[in-house]
């Protein structure tokens, strides 16, 4: 079984993806997906007037403020359209997809956050009301239901908690929890670059292979949401995961390629 | 088993009917849910500046235009927002809640409409390009895998075509063909009224009972959205169904109260 991680970049194409993930299933490999949709929620959000706010802890961790009004542009923007357009693709190319959420059945539970620190203008302040947790415990019992019944399961943010708000969460981490419950030992991530750089400003930097012993230093140069694929995956190889492949998400036959070397493995 | 649709107006109190749920659930009654968010979806097509277009049929049957810009704007206001909170909060009420559109799993597959007619200022006028469909098929085996392991199914709108549209359907006709595929005997339709009324203006006009036999003549008087619950009662009843119950979504113990016999009773 293979967890593919679709990123929410603009420049992701889901046709791409979606006819790799048919191509993966016809050889009976098992995929389950989780995606983002960063760029349709921040798009949604301003169209309605409730712009995005990051807050970039000290250690230099990337996350988004959330309140009320962020979590429901949050569940229109992944549980909605992204997710349900996904799995419509995807129902086009033979793949017997089930969107769900973090909500549904509990998938994805996570603890609140009680305060996190964030830096702005050079100063560290503590932000008690974000609507931000961290995922802690996976339904597996309702994804192997669907799985064993020939189901492809689609999954997204956000979470829920145990006294039942709805939290926003960071999907590098979730994935994490996720591939360990199900016992999955390789994921795939796709984003919009052809994998992890030494410059992200330089697509011939490409990093081939990272050896898990080694993201310690390489989470010391990343920048943003880079740093939290690295803790992400770090926490992934901590619960089974064996390898992961970063790679691009804009090309024709993303997964496939990836699987053959082209783009970055951390083993 | 009992199908509950709860109406997507605007006072509709879903803090009451998640509780109602919950009491059934208890008493070993298995429920399946599906649900509407019109008010939720004009509030926010008004917000992103893609009015809500209404048509209506020569024979008085009101329904919504639908252009791809509609369907984002259904695909988040149903399929995100209002499914997934009212999912948080059946969770809330320990029901195992699980959120699902007619995407998803092809649970409600729909037959696009080639043309509808439409009266505007008087004039007939032949619409071809609506993205809007008619139940067809459920996936009952998806429904019956999620339900014979303790979850509840909470479905609603859009459906997908067999050619991989996604398309706005009639909640009420789809009620029906999902009561066919499960079985299902009794319906609960929880709306903005304290039943069926023969002045719409006028509460205290309440109809307690109606036969089965006797549909035909209220369609006659029926008026917009009422006529479409109408068709969709001799709909659900040629699939087998034997009560529904129509009643008040924004008292206290609305499902438990209308049970007891405080709404119209068709049968």
């Amino acid at each position: 079984m293979i967890l593919i991680k679709i990123g929410g970049g603009e420049n992701i194409n889901t046709e791409y993806i979606c006819e790799d993930i048919a191509t993966l299933v016809q050889k009976s490999e098992k995929d389950v997906i989780i995606h983002g949709a960063n760029f349709v929620r921040d798009e949604l959000a301003e169209k309605l007037n409730i712009p995005t706010k990051i807050i970039t802890s000290p250690s230099g961790v990337a996350s988004v403020f959330t309140n009320e009004n962020a979590i429901d542009v949050f569940l229109m923007s992944y549980a909605g359209l992204v997710n349900k357009k996904l799995v419509a693709k995807l129902l086009k190319y033979g793949v017997n997809a089930v969107g769900l959420s973090g909500v549904d059945g509990r998938l994805l539970q996570a603890r609140k956050r009680d305060a996190i620190y964030g830096v702005e203008n050079g100063k560290t302040k503590l932000i008690t009301n974000s609507l931000t947790g961290k995922v802690e415990k996976v339904n597996g019992e309702l994804l192997r239901l669907l799985i064993n019944a020939g189901y492809v399961a689609v999954l997204c943010p956000p979470a829920i908690s145990s006294e039942n708000e709805i939290l926003n969460i960071d999907n590098d981490f979730a994935s994490a929890i996720l591939a360990g419950e199900l016992g999955i030992e390789k994921i795939v991530m796709l984003f919009e670059a052809p994998g992890m750089l030494e410059d992200a400003k330089d697509e011939n930097t490409l990093i081939k292979n990272i050896k898990k012993e080694e993201l310690g230093e390489y989470l010391q140069f990343a920048k943003g949401r880079m740093k939290k694929k690295i803790l992400g995956a770090a926490k992934s190889f901590a619960l089974g995961v064996r390898q992961i492949y970063l790679g691009d998400g804009r090309v024709r036959n993303p997964i496939v390629n990836l699987l053959e070397g082209n783009g970055t493995i951390i083993e």
